[in-house]
């Protein structure tokens, strides 16, 4: 069992739901709302209930899986359910599930009568690792990632690796990419860690989650707001990844998060060879480690103009100049580094050349 | 000319924009946009930009004005406007209107990329003394009033008294209840300056809005996020007034927010006496006044229900049970009182008597 506290917040892993169990107890809310998805309901409602059971008595209520229900139209249902159920400031929001549910969960939470307490239990690894934790609640608009939300953490953040068991594997390499990522811009060792996970052998969750954990923990915990800037460096790979992420979003296809910005950070390691200082040596290491784990998706030169239009939107940038996060060693970013549209297309072409 | 400071929001009153013009040379924002409506762009727009010539260049967004446009919709047509026009994270908003503009406004501004920074110029007498002051930032939801919303400052709220030239009577009707409620809830001077307020006679205008913007940070800044409860003491009126004002927009007709919650601070009193040791003087004094500016709109009993309704969904309700703001005596007010429904109908129904 591990436990990270910061104000009011905390983050509770694996505690079999003693903390909430108290959590609960001590503040007697009226109304429990539990905000899942057709997955979730499937594979974990039960056995949250089963270890909880005042959770028993709460209200469901459910949404269809899926990257394209995270918008403002699914906002709009659950706040009308919210009024059905006569739900007041002294309620209490679960959002059980992936990156989807703890980030649209949160905002619904944030601005209903200005704000419910909620509390996220992902149940994915790509939400244990990154999406439950630094507080960013968001929707997609207009297929742009995440353009419309508010920075608040939840009350509780409660991971429980039970529910890995059940995880599909593309699930497990949707978070993996983050993974990938904490130890690219911040930590080599624990990239030598990530790098070496070996699916045919016993994998120790709890020790990566739990690293993978901290590190988001200490770079967010400096600049909450992403206002100073160090937090910037979060989004290394994220800048041509949301954009491939955002093209697949736009095609109806299907790209997994950690899939999108792996590509995003092999783009991106190119362009911080060319203008940062990356050595070559590591350049290719961190392809080759990429391409370990996923296969290469080409993009089409036809979607060239779509890419860059999404990139425009980048939260990043500032007076119409494209800024990137980019590595300058493995285990070491730097941030605010404007990068020309040329350079960008022609890392997508680099990219496209592994293709195999 | 007045300025009042908190941590990094101010309010400035009556400079000549002179505070502005520093700020904006200060910050170089790339886009500026001026969300307003169709009356704030023909009354008060010009008169900014013959100020302020550097806002020439901003990006105007124009909604039709009145309260039932304060909705989800809107909200959703500005933000695509705002894609449209690539608003980055160094874009500044600048508000420009009533109620309406500057609660529906803030909330576009807090939540666009997870919020960009946004300024209130106020162009009523109820946005200068009460919607722009205090950070509470929201919309009208399924007729509910504010449903859904978020607590944030601007980085500036900027009023100028010369919009109350144009401004129709009616408005400053909207505003005279608010003004009213600061004296009964918080400062029995204040209600005596108030309450002797002759429209026929010179008003001392920036005065009485300087001492109504002191008393309501006095009390938001004690308790900003409405967590410790003082906050509550504004809402004094407002259970019953918002009720009226929601079955006012749902029966799509129009009531002023001043009216509306004049006419609840004549129910509130009403049970303030019964429950809360109100005099029998004072509430008499309370009816006298309000009826010397307000007239009394008879609420039929065939909408009993529905306010009901509308007030079993109010925000400061706790477990189901019905809590309002009450009065003491004049200057005094207390909260988290919990009010039966009997004693609710009962209050309206002696207002109803007033009636001439």
């Amino acid at each position: 069992m591990f436990k990270i506290k910061k104000k009011n917040d905390y983050i509770i892993i694996n505690d079999n739901f003693k903390y909430l169990y108290n959590f609960l107890k001590k503040n007697n809310f009226y109304n429990i709302i539990i905000l899942l998805d057709n997955n979730t309901k499937k594979f974990c409602l039960n056995y949250i209930i089963n270890n909880l059971s005042i959770l028993k008595k709460s209200k469901i209520i459910e949404i269809k899986n899926g990257e394209n229900h995270k918008n403002i139209y699914t906002c709009i249902k659950i706040w009308e359910k919210f009024i059905k159920y006569k739900i007041d400031k002294n309620s209490l929001l679960i959002n059980l599930g992936g990156g989807v549910i703890t980030d649209l969960g949160g905002l619904i939470g944030c601005l209903f009568k200005r704000g419910i307490k909620f509390i996220n239990i992902p149940t994915t690894l790509l939400g244990m690792i990154d999406a439950s934790i630094g507080g960013k609640n968001a929707i997609n608009f207009n297929n742009f990632k995440n353009e419309i939300g508010i920075i608040k953490n939840p009350v509780i953040t409660l991971i429980d690796l039970f529910f890995l068991k059940s995880l599909p594997k593309k699930e497990i390499f949707s978070g993996l990419g983050e993974l990938l990522k904490y130890g690219l811009i911040f930590n080599k060792n624990f990239w030598n860690i990530v790098k070496n996970i070996n699916f045919k052998k016993k994998i120790f969750w709890v020790k990566i989650i739990y690293k993978a954990i901290l590190i988001k923990k200490k770079i967010v915990d400096q600049d909450p707001e992403e206002i100073f800037g160090i937090r910037k460096i979060l989004n290394f790979g994220h800048t041509i990844g949301h954009a491939i992420e955002s093209l697949f979003l736009y095609k109806k296809k299907y790209i997994s998060h950690g899939e999108a910005i792996s590509l995003g950070m092999i783009c991106e390691s190119w362009i911080s060879k060319k203008i940062n200082n990356l050595s070559n040596k590591e350049y290719k290491e961190i392809c080759n480690v990429i391409l370990k784990f996923y296969k290469i998706k080409k993009i089409k030169k036809k979607y060239y103009n779509k890419i860059i239009n999404f990139i425009e939107n980048d939260k990043k940038n500032y007076n119409k100049k494209i800024y990137f996060s980019l590595l300058s060693k493995i285990g070491k970013c730097t941030y605010n580094k404007e990068v020309k549209k040329k350079l960008i297309l022609i890392s997508i072409d680099k990219m496209n050349k592994l293709y195999k």
